[in-house]
């Protein structure tokens, strides 16, 4: 369980308190706000505040003194002709701020996203929790022999409860020794910045997160997409549900742009003008790279 | 006036609408939201939204689950704290979203504040407004011959008035040409994109600009400060109002720290502390350059 | 002209002195160094300094001891990989500084690039040059009425010369006024700070500006397009030249994958597959607005 | 030793090969180049380019055509100008790329500098080495009593060399396993992304950085500072040394105002005012809490 009683608690009070404000109130979001989706083993993303919505991206983009918005419809062609062109300020205008549950080792890809503001939890000032990622035996996979740095086939049960022996067993000892090393009964116990380096990447690390709308879709972009690491992915999926129900005209268009479009260059359209044209057009006629002929036949076919 | 009736209105009609909200809510936000800050003869801020309070600072710095406050002296500490040892990120985790309307000249400069988002009036989709800045004639001051990129004495009034009779002039023939290039009767009509470019850098333009605390700070800090063009630091001032009464305790340490406080280079203190100890130091023993000199010794004296 | 006899000697003593260094050097970029490619009636794009090449791209992505090179197509084929999956910061590590000088109303629509460093000619300190943009007769369009902010036909020859004339008679007096604002004989002289407001946007102004391959490429790509007004368009495909020469295996990539690629929607890509498949599908079919149809149908048929 | 004899036959091959160039070129920075500073027990920094020198700070400055220098003694002015004032642009003209290699928990901490540009080893993609960072036995110290996040004594003899057991134990076990999971001998091999979580947070990674001289300093400030980490110190320290030799001027501006520099809140400088004037003021007249008393009295004194 990612949440104790007493924290359970904290977040229902502060769901009991509502209070009236002028400010644009996006009501996907209100049903959100504080509650903790749980993430992988012990990991979770709760939304603290948000601004904005989907009426605010356009109400940017007009400049507008009012409210900004002309009709349901005429925003969400707005929309996506913002997201269509590249328009991305207005989107800059949504802002989200995040508490994450995570394994350290997805924190260090997490924090390469640069245009965002955070908060993390200190293992100079504070004790970390005794909590490691263990995945469960179906998401250990051997390493992928066609993506170079991606995982393919499951392992076996065997090679996998071993797996799950060692990460457990390493994780508890090293804890152990954080523990000891910091105790100061009976010694004078070591700093906890230097006690820390001794726990694995798979301990749980957890920070404030915030950043704006556009910034916001190319995390979920990159880290929803199959070839990100499975275990930031879930995150990533998490976030986007979240988005959805926050900003649902700009969720859609970002999901037919980015998530469901696919970026041709300039020798995929050619090969695909030809084969329009009724040409069979293959591999040896692509003029293309047999990776980039991989991945344009999964979607195109091979001829 | 900045604001047509019909704008009024509709800030009018924002303003009488609050709704529910589980966010944290800035009571002193609340009473400026929406409404338009005169500043110059045709300019404004306007608050159009707002995320967090001074407990939010706190809540981010300590991760917490809950609201994160502790008691207010303890938040004033923390906060305090953060600002005097250079942690930003917590002053990061407050965004407020302004729409200004602005003489060019004043946006070329703002704009420099680069952590931001931005979405201008387009110039190349809409049509300007006949609006120039026209300045007070005892806004009207000769280049400084201290500082070689202020500006000194106040002009005398004839000098002032043929001043600003150029202005007004220039102004609106510029204007006239504007809107005789881009009309269309008689003739195919002037693109928004080009004719614009001949209008001066005097005149209004608008943008919806957001920020995070931290670099609000700065901006303020720089464009509020006494070297700053007076064209942009009433407005700087007119924005440090609104954070004043948005995050109280924040802005009580930013003035403390940076806009009350003084940065001494080692040789200043080096001189600080020979005359603490009772020494007579001056301008020849003090090893600064003439410029060094002459701003510390508005602050400490000369001798 | 946009450089006097005395800047083209400064640049000419600058090329004249090599030194040697122990850095990578890009033999394209040597070529260009200091040397002013001209833009518009007075602009120029001059490189000023350069850090990295195509195989500094590689080096960073294989983070090498060494050179980092392997062979010339086995870096050729990263570079299309990296360019491919969007693996953006290893175009990071190159790194190139410009001097550019240019209208004030293209400056503001170039400073939008945030990513970057920028120190431009100050105002406040300096008397501007008297050179503005005046365009040529064939580059004055009307609005378009298809694309709400670009420019569509020609101007006649007679509506052309009477835009011409206004622009050339309103900048020359505006300029006469700044003169005479700020002159310091049998007056105080308005400081330049002030006085500046008074001149158009087509006045010309001039920076250093600095910034990554992989901004460098965002920026050529939004501005390069033919959707970018003219008169930045320009300057975007003058440095655009430049970045062939320094990084050419780069360079083609960014060609091929994004200037001569097309991002398709998911809803274009399902209009795509049914065509391939034999099917005829139209606009009726395409669940497509007006406005994006009428871009698919541009690259690939009615039907 | 932090690097193999093939690594350093390849720095060997690399300065070798002077070429010449128009650029600006900085001798101690060409000393630098490719060459590796140790920096704890297996970690380095190295110099791999540069761009500018402190000639190319004033050149920005001054928007020049040409080199832009004055005269040595007119640009170490310029520079202390730019430096007092806070006009940080300039700086940002020049950049430097390092190879680092360094303990993930130093690195977690690095990475928060967000603005430069980073290419880090991947765990996915390649085998990471079994480096781990185990301290001097006279680096361990104690949780500190005052700083809540730092350290304090030095630990006894006999408990150092227990926390230098579990250290050293807990990462040869903890790779063992690694290395065990992710062979592919009679075992499927688990994927490297999974695998690398059993890791500890002092194994070593390594990663170029690129930066602007701005942002340079600002981590130098931080991190140099005696309330950093000494982990990260000792690296912000071989940074220190590197920018020295190639920025001489700019980097003692940067030590007297910065590192020998001292803010002073409102309340510090009316202290020192009242002092000077000849009173004694204490903690109890200086309105400060007690921490910023401590840090003040650090400076001045207790009365």
């Amino acid at each position: 369980m990612p949440l104790t009683p007493e924290q359970d608690a904290e977040i229902a009070a502060l769901r009991s308190q509502p209070q009236p404000t002028l400010r644009v109130v996006a009501p996907g979001m209100e049903a959100h706000l504080y509650r903790a989706i749980p993430v992988l083993d012990h990991g979770f993303v709760r939304v603290v505040d948000y601004m904005g919505d989907d009426a605010a991206i356009c109400q940017a983009a007009r400049v507008s003194y009012g409210r900004g918005t002309k009709s349901v419809s005429g925003d969400e062609g707005l929309i996506r002709y913002l997201m269509r062109h590249q328009h991305s300020t207005p989107f800059e205008m949504c802002e989200v701020k995040l508490h994450v549950k995570l394994p350290i080792f997805v924190a260090r890809q997490w924090i390469r996203h640069r245009t965002a503001n955070v908060n993390e939890y200190s293992g100079r000032y504070s004790i970390l929790d005794r909590e490691f990622y263990i995945p469960e035996p179906e998401a250990l996979a051997a390493q992928s022999v066609v993506n170079h740095q991606g995982r393919g086939e499951a392992l076996g049960a065997e090679e996998a409860a071993r797996v799950l022996d060692w990460l457990k067993a390493d994780a508890a000892r090293a804890y152990d020794h954080y523990e000891a090393m910091i105790a100061t009964e009976g010694q004078q116990g070591l700093a906890r910045e230097l006690a820390r380096m001794n726990l694995p990447a798979n301990i749980y690390t957890q920070w404030y997160w915030k950043t704006d709308l556009h910034n916001l879709f190319h995390f979920i972009w990159l880290r929803a997409d199959p070839h990100a690491q499975r275990e930031i992915r879930v995150y990533a999926e998490a976030v986007a549900g979240v988005v959805r129900d926050w900003v649902p005209a700009a969720f859609a268009a970002f999901e037919d742009y980015r998530q469901q479009g696919v970026m041709l260059s300039g020798k995929a359209v050619a090969v695909l003008k030809r084969r329009l044209a009724g040409e069979t057009v293959g591999f040896e006629e692509s003029g293309m790279s047999k990776g980039e002929w991989r991945e344009f036949a999964a979607v195109w076919g091979e001829s």
